[in-house]
């Protein structure tokens, strides 16, 4: 067993999956299995810096995309940060609930639904600003500047040339439907 | 608004949140964005492959760590595959109903549940290795060869050397709650 453990601060830990002699057990090579890892790393990070504001980071996504006082429908809004259409429309109503954002029907189509941030809500945004910063830097702190710049790039590159195969983003929400 | 376009194939796409006007609206630089979203596209690209055999990333992950026919208790296989305790319980026993897991009753600790793989979950690990590796080499088939080995390197050691942050990893079924 002494092969599967690694020195980890100062602790032995296990690498998950780790064992050369199991062909198919391998998580730890996986790249789908350690990006769900880094995603639950990321959101229990960003959950603890911001515990005060008690803000989701797709809720904050949406806000930050709303920023600037553009006004976008929903359906826009859902792709623009990645969720479905279902989920876009619960965290806009949870959002709209607690006055960050206020909702209006577009007169072109009078089936849309128009969000647009309000003050409270840009207020929120910047003050989260940091904690958001701080749960990113934690979460990328292993690697050198060179490394994090290096890192991310090669994200942007998967996430861009990957975007056809995730028109229709599958919902957070399946996921659990999915376990 | 012709700064917000990139070229991705034949289309012009908007790339999310590049708003260089926007000083808090820049999801795309976001390491935490990119990689809920790069999670979006792996289980998207999973599921895919993997239709004919309705098993999700998780189940999968599950069964593939037991695939060496070692018998785990419950909480030590959740730990493995990175979900929380009641997540993995569901998993078990959802995989248990199909016949690919058997459950028993530790003898030492009554109250453990012991998990074993079955010969037809076995099989279906050996089935289903070919879907899983189609579908991350779809992933990372933006990266070159080079990229893409520089790229798990770097996963490992983000998700490696953040292990404490999420000693008790957030469950999947949670974000969904958190939205």
């Amino acid at each position: 067993m002494e092969d599967l453990l690694i020195q980890s601060g100062k602790e032995k830990r296990r690498r998950p999956g780790k064992s050369p002699g199991k062909p198919f057990a391998d998580l730890w090579t996986r790249p789908g299995y350690l990006i769900r890892r880094l995603h639950q790393i990321h959101v229990g990070l960003f959950l603890v810096e911001s515990k005060e504001f008690d803000i989701t980071p797709v809720q904050y996504g949406i806000l930050t995309v709303l920023y600037s006082g553009e006004c976008l429908d929903q359906v826009t809004l859902s792709t623009e940060v990645g969720v479905d259409r279902k989920t876009g429309s619960d965290v806009v109503r949870r959002l709209e609930r607690r006055n960050l954002l206020s909702l209006s029907t577009s007169e072109h189509d009078r089936r849309a639904k128009l969000v647009q941030i309000t003050a409270a809500g840009r207020r929120i945004v910047e003050q989260m600003h940091e904690c958001m910063q701080e749960a990113q830097e934690r979460l990328l702190s292993p690697l050198s500047a060179e490394g994090k710049r290096a890192f991310i790039g090669f994200l942007q590159k998967v996430v861009e040339k990957n975007n056809d195969a995730s028109r229709a983003p599958i919902s957070i929400k399946s996921f659990s439907e999915h376990l």
